[in-house]
């Protein structure tokens, strides 16, 4: 039998109805495992572990199936009460919030159990923490949600929140071989979570099933399960995107995805080559601009009273960015947002699903850069739900991800797409 | 001469420049007024006098006339370093943060001077706190910016900073008979302000005169002053806008802007009656569902942690509003915005400025009631600027204010129209 830790949470919480399993041995289990890798990985910056117990204890003894006890991790810019909001800096150790991320407060009311918080890049841009990937300590976990992909790739947690403003869910995601879900923008709340690009900002789920990325997205919608269907691909109208950045991935991701694309177009799936180079163009210079100009504005205690403290990758990347953008520059690329997200929107019309990379390739060597997040750009901005599956491995046997994309909205679509395709090919 | 606490910004700051005024004398006179005042105004939750007067004396002994000196209040919805946030609530006042919010950071750095938090109702919301109308202390100033409305209009404060979500800027301006100005949503920064309906809330400013909020505007925007022109209002096409509320609106209220329209018209301003009913009933029925959803989610940890200490009118209001509304009809609703959005734009397309009331009437009697935000609701929804002057008194010798309000993003515009029409009607 598994051990409780390599349980998805789907799993565990059937065994748990089942009386094969409790809250507290399943919990136990996650920090006993935590205990054995952490030394390696570095995922937590944070852990919470006797107040997880307690609380698994107490689930336990009221014996209510409707609070499901499952254990998770958030990245450190998003704030729990009475616990350290590092942000992912050195300076911010004594920031204790007074309350729990809105999120976070859901999630602990429907009697999931608060671990800790999970290592973030600086401010949730780019300059890393010392979080390694669990599948070779030489190589980066990705960022900015680098403790949570970690985390949960080594069977630390089964699930963690991450965030995403450019590529920061899917890319560490995809780097760790584990699902990253990145929803409708809107569709998760982010109150107490600290602001990037508030108008690109999003909310996103790390974990090992789709199942389990479906149950938390019921848990935070506070909405009943909708359970991801196994559907007919077949009928799907799918569309393969380059983009203009193909020919940045590396080999084996090219070599891995175009051979998945033709197996499946033997198979008589509907595949489309899709050719939106102009849009995704536009988007990436978009989002230089907005991203830009919002976090250099979010930011503004630390610009002021943390200057010297901020990492040369932040003050001369998105910051550096941001003074370029003027007011006027930045409502004048809100304005055309808008219109790319209509010509986003009228794309999917004619299309039910796109695949694309998740990632130019397997995860760099060294943890000093968190990696490219070129093919994660226009659905950031557009607000397009996408989820990151990890169907290959490259020539350095790391994961490579591959990342479906459904239209504004269709979030429950694109968990059955995601389902149907991850099932069929490990079959 | 004028006491340094009756001066605006504008005319302070011309002093200091001079020599005639410095600094410490403004700040400590606002304090004065203060003292003299509170007991029965009860603007503020909390002083922060000491470091006030400190800070002022630095920047007097600086000698740098880039920094302003401006003394300013903020919400309690909004965070200040060091300082508590009790968010309107009694239950946080152990509440501080950290960081500042990103608006009182910059405005900071510019040499602003903080001088603590004004009264928020509850959460942001409708339940009142204790601050009462310096015009007649036995009627409201309106909410949920009551605290910044009232100390500015008692002369306490030069500039407070308000929020709207609803009619929360306008509204209490509009009652004590000062300017309130709601910028193009997404012009000011957010971060580290409570929030309440993330898609609509907008940081506004309180203040009593044009040229201050052309000022505080280019300082949080931290660009160079754009200040405020007097134009030929003659030129523009002005559509005087009664609202399918009109008929709630008090006699006086009616009167005064409908003579006022008239001599305009006499004097041949290009006003036509503008009816736009059907969008102003759309968009009151998309706010409620948008700013219900999103309040609920925003609030999810005072939901699940204080709910026995929120009040009826939040729990059986906005809440139970959200509580309503699926995360299905939120998309739909948040798509009918959108398609809203570009309808009230395209209005503007053959009108320069709309006039219409900033409230239904003169501020009502009693404390327990902030009063209707009918006249508020398309402009919050829609993120157009508008801004209130007090143009007028009403049958209890109250102040009516007169809502302006322009296309999305023409904030500089908006600003010229105020200031000319403020200085005609003065005249």
């Amino acid at each position: 039998m598994s051990k409780p830790y390599e349980l998805t949470a789907t799993e565990a919480i059937r065994l748990i109805q089942n009386r094969e399993l409790s809250i507290s041995e399943w919990v136990s289990s996650c920090f006993s495992r935590i205990k054995e890798k952490e030394n390696v990985v570095k995922a937590w910056i944070y852990l919470d572990e006797e107040n997880a117990i307690k609380k698994a204890r107490e689930l336990d003894n009221t014996n209510n199936s409707n609070l499901l006890g499952i254990p998770f991790g958030i990245k450190d810019i998003i704030d729990a009460s009475d616990v350290p909001s590092g942000l992912g800096t050195p300076f911010y150790e004594n920031n204790i919030p007074a309350r729990d991320a809105a999120s976070v407060a859901v999630a602990k009311e429907s009697g999931c159990v608060f671990m800790g918080k999970t290592v973030s890049t600086e401010l949730g841009h780019r300059a890393p923490g010392l979080t390694t990937n669990p599948h070779n300590k030489n190589h980066t976990p990705g960022g900015s949600s680098s403790g949570s992909a970690a985390a949960v790739s080594a069977l630390m947690a089964p699930i963690c929140f991450g965030t995403q403003t450019t590529g920061s869910v899917i890319r560490p995601a995809a780097y760790c071989g584990v699902i990253g879900y990145k929803p409708t923008y809107g569709d998760f709340d982010k109150s107490g979570i600290l602001p990037n690009s508030p108008s690109i900002d999003t909310l996103g789920l790390i974990s090992r099933s789709v199942e389990d990325i479906s149950l938390f997205r019921s848990i935070l919608l506070e909405e009943k399960l909708v359970e991801p269907k196994r559907i007919n691909l077949k009928k799907l109208r799918i569309g393969f995107v380059k983009t203009p950045h193909w020919n940045k991935t590396d080999i084996s991701t090219q070599n891995k995805l175009e051979s998945f694309i033709e197996t499946l177009r033997l198979e008589k799936f509907d595949i489309t080559d899709l050719n939106i180079d102009k849009l995704i163009s536009k988007a990436d210079k978009l989002h230089v601009d907005v991203s830009g100009y919002e976090f250099k504005r979010s930011i503004s205690y630390e610009r002021f009273n943390h200057y010297n403290e901020l990492s040369d990758i932040l003050r001369n990347g998105r910051l550096s960015d941001g003074y370029q953008v003027t007011n006027e520059l930045y409502k004048k690329a809100i304005k055309e947002v808008q219109v790319l997200k209509n010509d986003i929107d009228t794309v999917f019309n004619n299309i039910d699903l796109i695949i694309t990379p998740s990632a130019p390739g397997e995860a760099l060597k060294g943890i000093e850069y968190t990696g490219s997040a070129l093919f994660n750009t226009t659905w950031s901005l557009c607000g397009n739900p996408c989820i990151t599956i990890p169907l290959f491995r490259g020539d350095q046997n790391l994961p490579i991800g591959c990342q479906l994309v459904t239209k504004f909205g269709s979030d429950n679509q694109l968990l059955d797409y995601a389902k149907s395709l991850f099932e069929l090919y490990l079959k």
